[in-house]
């Protein structure tokens, strides 16, 4: 295994300590590491917090700042965090307006929210990001797994909640956006988790998995490595199946990295995904490439498409100040 | 060679209309795809011009935009674009105050940008960035090669070119920051060039490459792989002795992932490096942690630092809109 660590034990501490200085202008550590939240609390805004196992950054932590969460707990690596650090989240960043919890749909994580969300004594709510449209039930699903969707749930909501919605308004919108975004993606590589030591599954030189997790659980089916073109074209064709839009819908278009894929690839990608989508006649009002719900170093990538309109559009263009997502301001 | 891609052949013009139509609201394509260029070009601003080959993205494209560069020429892989492609750049952008070229120290580039400089018929200087203190010499390279410093100098120097310094003072500027900065970055694995369809250097299950190059050149030394505290040590020592800074000084630290490191180790590679740097009294006062200035898909990452005072912070601070730094507007 090739890494750039100490020791498994404190890899995700050490982590974090990093992250935390690294934007100590966003950011700061709860006690013992168990969770990070934004620096400066908005009063009498609805708190928003994630989490989930780590090994996906900058997804949870990456986007915890104004416009985005307010806290993001993370566990160790494809771990789900515990109930208690979702409780102590919530406790020092809830300021009276409530809690919004966003989960992305795993069993373990969707557990533990649960039992944080029946443990704490403010009003709350839980959106349930379940975008993946590969599988139906999954290694650690029950459902539809949740993915690189989240992200596009998260600044949403975010941003509603930054104006000041409240807390059943931000649970309805989540869901909305959630059912408006369809996720499907394609492992090249393995990731290989530093506790396992070794890669996650073994896959040939010649092969590629098609509609992957990002822990790299099974997809669809195991085949031959094809064009990007003919990747871009089977990814597509289920979410548009999924999503059922109608010409002339505008989508934000979301090309994701696993972590181990060239820029270069994934703007290759975009340029196949464009196309295609404007031969449904569809109109990409946004669009965003980058690495930002990663399997570690997993080669691959996966397109998300969420379908907007004016209101979903502004909250999109709200201003954000995260560690990974920053504009308008 | 698993890569997102349909041909080898059209893989940087795909990669480019990718880029083009991702971030239409910053940037448009030159002629014939030879080049990036800033959407709305400032009239009598000096024009800032970079370029290299590609492979290293987001640099140098996803650095055009409002508060750094003009235009970026993108050559083929780990290849130097043309004179032509220079030329027609500059053409496109010189708003009549000249033109400054930012190129990083490899024999290719400098020899095709100084081609250029003489072919075009405005006012023109070239900066010359050299930050890499792991070799003299190198594969490509008479002297020290250009690495991720070329970010900070393209950064400081774009803001002092948006605010309307002109060219001879750009031209020292430049030349000030690159001296004040210095890198030096370790390899855990290799890439593999698209047309080379095979790694770029071979390299054992428990070895890396210290002092690696961006294109895989050799470094100092193949040695077992360490911990991520001892090769911390190693670069920022390199690194602190080039500099010869006095305690109390000022600095920013870079920690930049050649493309197959996950963030989760780029941040504790910045924790690492914070201690080593508070040993020495020197006070981080801005960090930038992510995936910059890479090596198609190698694994690793490199360490910079750049010793900053009240004026070039202030040009750090300043806004910047391109597809890869966007802050402050």
């Amino acid at each position: 295994m090739k890494k750039l660590i100490n020791d498994v034990e404190s890899l995700l501490s050490e982590s974090l300590d990093g992250f935390a200085a690294a934007h100590a202008d966003i950011v700061t550590l709860g006690e013992g590491g168990q969770f990070v939240r934004r620096r400066s609390p908005k009063p009498g805004k609805v708190a928003l917090i994630s989490g989930g196992g780590s090994g996906h950054e900058p997804l949870h932590t990456g986007f915890v700042g104004h416009g985005m969460l307010d806290a993001a707990c993370p566990g160790q690596v494809f771990t789900s965090p515990t109930p208690d650090q979702m409780l102590a989240a919530a406790q020092a960043v809830d300021t009276g307006a409530g809690v919004l919890f966003i989960v992305k749909n795993y069993s373990g994580d969707m557990m533990n929210f649960q039992m944080a969300a029946e443990m704490i004594d403010c009003d709350n709510a839980t959106v349930i990001v379940n975008d993946d449209v590969a599988v139906e039930n999954s290694t650690y699903t029950t459902g539809r797994r949740g993915v690189a969707g989240t992200l596009i749930v998260e600044k949403i909501v975010g941003a509603a909640a930054e104006r000041g919605d409240g807390l059943a308004a931000l649970k309805a919108l989540g869901d909305s956006v959630n059912k408006a975004t369809a996720s499907m993606g394609v492992a090249l590589t393995s990731c290989t988790v530093p506790a396992a030591g070794k890669p996650t599954f073994q896959i040939g030189a010649d092969e590629m998995e098609m509609g992957v997790g990002i822990h790299g659980e099974p997809g669809r089916r195991r085949v031959r490595l094809a064009s990007a073109d003919d990747i871009a074209a089977e990814l597509s064709g289920a979410i548009l199946k999924d999503l059922s839009l109608k010409p002339g819908q505008e989508v934000l278009l979301l090309v994701n990295g696993f972590g181990g894929t060239p820029l270069m690839e994934l703007y290759l990608m975009v340029n196949a995904v464009h196309k295609i989508l404007d031969g449904h006649r569809l109109k990409i009002a946004r669009c965003l490439t980058g690495s930002y719900v990663t399997s570690l170093e997993m080669a691959g990538c996966s397109i998300t498409v969420s379908a907007m309109d004016a209101a979903t559009l502004a909250l999109w263009d709200a201003p954000v100040h995260t560690a990974a997502l920053h504009w308008g301001m």
